[in-house]
């Protein structure tokens, strides 16, 4: 399946460039079903909650395992931007990899079959989707015009064919559907049976749920604003980290010109998580997201701001200047924003002067890190 | 398939609230494959060429045909509007019909069959899309949440989750996909076998090329904006007649806050035009569309445009204004399209004071007809 515009696309496991982030609080004997697809990489293990549980990791994986005394350890002080016993600690493992591409995956995820019976290799197919452009600009009602038999349409103007470097592949789950609380409990036997052959860009200017149960990314790119904030533990809302991080970083892709796409892969999403017990966490995101979503709908960053990290800081003090009211907890997440900046620029310092765009285009070397 | 929003859509016919309007130089046996779906609704066909070529229509079907004396001798002087010798002249049919929708299809579609084998009814799927809301404000990424298995995900705004009535379904091709001349030449031997089990709303603010082989709209809503253009005989181009209806019906449905849907359903596109003929004819519009459509893309109409007929006058002023240095022929093009709402009120009066929105919204009694 060579998209015609990558001609050197090859259909190996590209090892050195990308990691897988599982964040966990238990033994990953999930691993055994994903193994053909992921022994070739490298595991980063956030292992959440208690730092003396022994987390055990199937044989024959490379992985390093970070525990929370690790994390305090490595990060000091700026530690305090990681989530504590909440799924959004992942953000670590984004920020401690030193390759361009991260696939985080929930320890709930299993390999789904597509409509022929064939195990979905989702590795495979979120770095096609990252290696091939997106088109954010204009809409293709036969989607990724990338892709082995489809192509852009009549109307489609030429002078964007080219497209845009892609940043981010949102995958997608069958079986439990990925509802919030309410939904869960007013649909509980609800499940996806639907497998929708397709991968698409999703439009400048519009937003989106991004959910990180099945997420890859260009770090080089994006990474910066993958942030999953505060939450969980002493904070007052959860499972609103990945879509904080969707937000944000859709702004940042829509104003760097960077494209996000969604559909495939899928893969299969086994146990519903309690809905009582996400009713009180998510309890005060869904009155906030209705005042923030509109916010980020309105929002353009400054011209100057040419780097992800660049307009994340930008970010986090709009956030900071125009959301404090909905409650001191905001005031506290802007400033994290910032510690996180702070923090992924001691591991993964800029490149001199070269504006993340420009670094995609010319297919730069990665910046330096520093560990 | 009952969508959830939607309590009374019916599994049978709505033989009074839409027509079928078909353009053709030829006798219409591709009816035959139709039978069992189209039979029920009242056809307008709209026989473009030599007026005295008799064109065939199977027994059986319900229908009004016009050809070029008709539609002269019905809208006198203001004919004009009307391209001859161009599929474009099926708007004559848009204007003529007395139904709240409408569904335009191409005489060289036929059925498409399903995955599971099972034929396509077109007009149900179409029906369905037209009478279930939109979201264009937010893209959900399990499509369209209106549907049977599908809902809105964890993180979308509830306070959007009802969604804005829909104006435009857009169905789709199997086999020849719809390319411009250059895509056939270079790839004369592809063919769409890609069914993507999907129906969804193009976000508000983003275009698409709309195609008229397969599709419907709701003509109280959004009628006055699917005119065709001057294209064919005595014009420098053709095959642009759909693309205008298109980026002008999006602008005001983004505009009024109405919704565009494109995905399901499909159907099957026979036959490959020649792409030598198609080059001829697209030439000119290959490049004008490179400047029409970002000019379309930072266009924004006055909150005083609240129908679809308003909005329209006012974007053939702008195009007028802004984009007459590209040719002469735009100037007449504008001023087409202002005879083209002149004819519209000649035979869809506006009810009085009544915008589209409010009208949608309060299920309003459809606007008396002169005729």
């Amino acid at each position: 399946m060579a998209p015609k515009q990558v001609n050197s696309f090859p259909s190996v496991p590209l090892k050195d460039e990308l990691d897988i982030v599982i964040p966990t609080i238990r033994s990953l004997d999930f691993l055994e079903v994903w193994r053909p697809f992921f022994e070739p990489y490298h595991l980063i293990i956030v292992q959440d909650g208690d730092p003396t549980k022994v987390i055990k990791v199937p044989d024959g994986f490379d992985y390093d395992l970070y525990n929370r005394n690790d994390i305090n350890r490595i990060l000091g002080p700026k530690a305090s931007c990681i989530s504590f016993k909440d799924g959004g600690c992942r953000c670590f493992g984004f920020l401690v990899s030193k390759k361009k591409y991260i696939y985080t995956v929930d320890d709930d995820c299993f390999v789904a079959k597509d409509p022929n019976g064939k195990d979905i290799n989702t590795v495979e197919q979120h770095l096609l989707n990252l290696k091939t452009p997106s088109t954010p600009f204009f809409f293709n009602t036969l989607y990724d015009p990338y892709r082995e038999g489809a192509d852009f349409v009549r109307g489609y103007p030429f002078s964007l064919r080219e497209g845009v470097p892609t940043a981010v592949s949102h995958g997608l789950w069958l079986n439990i559907p990925d509802y919030d609380a309410p939904t869960q409990l007013v649909k509980p036997l609800e499940r996806n049976t639907r497998y929708v052959d397709a991968v698409m860009t999703i439009p400048k200017g519009a937003f989106y749920p991004m959910c990180a149960m099945n997420l890859a990314f260009d770090r080089e790119l994006i990474g910066p604003a993958m942030y999953f904030g505060l939450m969980g533990d002493g904070q007052p809302i959860s499972r609103y980290d990945d879509m904080l991080a969707g937000w944000c970083s859709k702004l940042i892709c829509d104003h760097l010109n960077l494209g996000v796409k969604t559909g495939l892969p899928y893969l299969w999403h086994s146990k519903a998580s309690n809905p009582f017990v996400n009713l009180k966490k998510e309890y005060k995101g869904l009155f906030w997201q209705e005042e923030i979503i509109p916010f980020f709908q309105t929002l353009t960053l400054p011209k100057e701001c040419d780097t992800a990290a660049k307009c994340y800081v930008e970010l986090a003090k709009l956030i900071k200047e125009k959301l404090n009211h909905i409650d001191p907890y905001i005031v506290r997440l802007a400033d994290a924003m910032i510690t996180w900046i702070d923090a992924w620029e001691d591991f993964n310092p800029p490149a001199e002067a070269v504006p993340a765009v420009a670094n995609a285009k010319k297919d730069a070397v990665p910046p330096k890190k520093s560990k």
